[in-house]
């Protein structure tokens, strides 16, 4: 066990996803003590995912080694819609059976720490910006494509809520009313072109409609199609390249209406493909106006595939931050 | 004259144009005490626009009867790019020959009053977030609908400006890539679509291409083509109905990105026409996450066409209260 000083320094963060939950125990300088990844198992319910979730905090805390008296609180990032204010998970499409579950209550009164909820993708942005690419940043935007996209937006270097705790609905912007049927009803949105779903489905019906032999399977994953457009399979070129085009579109409208000093890029797609975060920073340059397109970094997450987890327990940090 | 009490509570406002130049003196509640316009006669250059900007601010104060030591300052509304902080016009292409022009230096030593410049759309919006429709709310956004499309952004009741002063640009915001070609040189931004000269210029493609009589004119206005559309001609209302279902499309992703509590929509094209503001509201009372949907309204500019002038009056009032 390593010695601590006195101080509450730590932070236990849990990202709350539809497939798995990671948990980690960080310290005040956003350095990961210990961390853990469990499936959700999602579909059992919520009281089983809640236990879950309590089970995964005991065990990062104790495998930590830090004093329980040392601990500022616990982040919660979770799949929206949700309300921050009230810490209650309203719904969630990847959560079944989840309807305004007051979740922060719930552990906070189980562990006796202060407690925050966070929409996954802000807490992300929070991490980000707090020890992440974004550190130090006034103006940011952060996107996560993985399976869905979502985004988080510092203003001022504070995280822009909205009225409603709703704001960076980046996945939901249209960027071509004449693409595909999106999962909230509407047609081409940014997430019915580029997200990870979105990249496997569009291969499948590009499959189906032709004989490609061994690409033929309905288990398709996004990173299959990054593959087999690597290896030069054309229908799987021309849905990447696709995919990208439309995260180039949307990047460069956010480029015109935030004026970011820093665009993040995070979330299992642009990770587990440089060339995702490459191309998207081309188009922009070309496109965007001189004055926003120099001002404007666009770069992968800092904090890669644990943005999720250390901004969610950087919430106690910056909640407290936020309140003085 | 009036008899005016002594603290500085009157402000002076410049809306400069490509075509004209609006200016006005206000009091601190926002009523305007006197109002002139004169066209900019911008093909004359920036030296003899200057001289008629610096003799309608001297022929406001003077027709107003408020003492000059009585006025704040001098707030000027101008389009960009630009810089706000330097207070220089660095180019625009309806203002030929504007090229880092310090506009608010020059106008400071003519009148030795503070004096502040900002984005035209950004003063609008500062306008009407002060006196205007959004007076009160935290989270706003301003469009304009005119020559072009603009926008001005206010984040937790104060301009978002971005990193370079450029946040807002919300005519750019590409909304189907397939669209016409944009004078920004990008396609299918909401600009090419639906400003006032988009209106007019694909209403003159489509008599191009057919016999329409007496619509068959080079001068055509938008106002000619929603008159038209009025009156049943079926080419205008397709050209209407189309830049009426793209600012749909633009306003309802400001909608998800912002979450705003109102977005205010003012500019020639709205003002002229009240369905243009209803049918973008019923837009996206369908079409948008019911959570923001709820939030949200979706109004005309409560300042009218006086929006500009009366924002940028507000400036040296804002200004003065940022720096406090």
């Amino acid at each position: 066990m390593t010695c601590k000083s006195s101080s509450k320094k730590y932070a236990v963060g849990v990202d709350l996803g539809g497939t798995k939950i990671c948990t980690a125990v960080i310290d005040s300088d956003g350095r990961v003590i210990t961390e853990t990844t469990i499936p959700t198992n999602a579909a059992e319910g919520p009281e089983r995912v809640i236990g879950r979730i309590k089970g995964t905090i005991r065990h990062v805390i104790r495998q930590s080694g830090v004093y329980f008296d040392m601990i500022a609180g616990i982040g919660i990032g979770s799949p929206g819609p949700l309300n921050w204010k009230t810490g209650e998970v309203l719904s969630s499409p990847n959560l079944p059976g989840w309807d305004r579950i007051p979740l922060r209550k719930i552990i906070q009164q189980s562990f006796d720490l202060p407690t925050y909820l966070e929409n996954d993708a802000n807490a992300a942005a929070i991490g980000e910006h707090r020890y992440g690419a974004g550190s130090g940043v006034d103006n940011m935007v952060y996107i996560t494509i993985s399976t869905g996209i979502g985004g988080g937006i510092i203003c001022g270097g504070r995280i822009y809520r909205g009225e409603t705790g709703m704001a960076g609905e980046v996945g939901h912007m249209i960027v071509n009313p004449g693409g595909p049927e999106c999962k909230c009803g509407n047609k081409g949105c940014l997430e019915a072109f580029s997200s990870g779903t979105a990249i496997a489905s569009r291969m499948r019906e590009r499959l189906a409609s032709k004989q490609y032999g061994e690409w033929r399977k309905d288990c398709l994953s996004a990173k299959d199609v990054f593959e087999a457009a690597e290896k030069g399979v054309e229908a799987a070129r021309k849905v990447v390249q696709e995919a990208i085009y439309y995260l180039g579109v949307g990047v460069l409208n956010l480029t015109h209406l935030f004026n970011p000093r820093i665009i993040v890029i995070g979330g299992g797609v642009a990770n587990g493909s440089p060339f995702v975060v490459e191309s998207i920073r081309q188009f922009v340059r070309e496109k965007a106006f001189r004055g926003v397109a120099e001002a404007v970094d666009i770069v992968p997450a800092g904090l890669g595939a644990l943005a999720g987890v250390i901004g969610a327990a950087t919430l106690p940090f910056v909640r407290e931050d936020e309140n003085r």
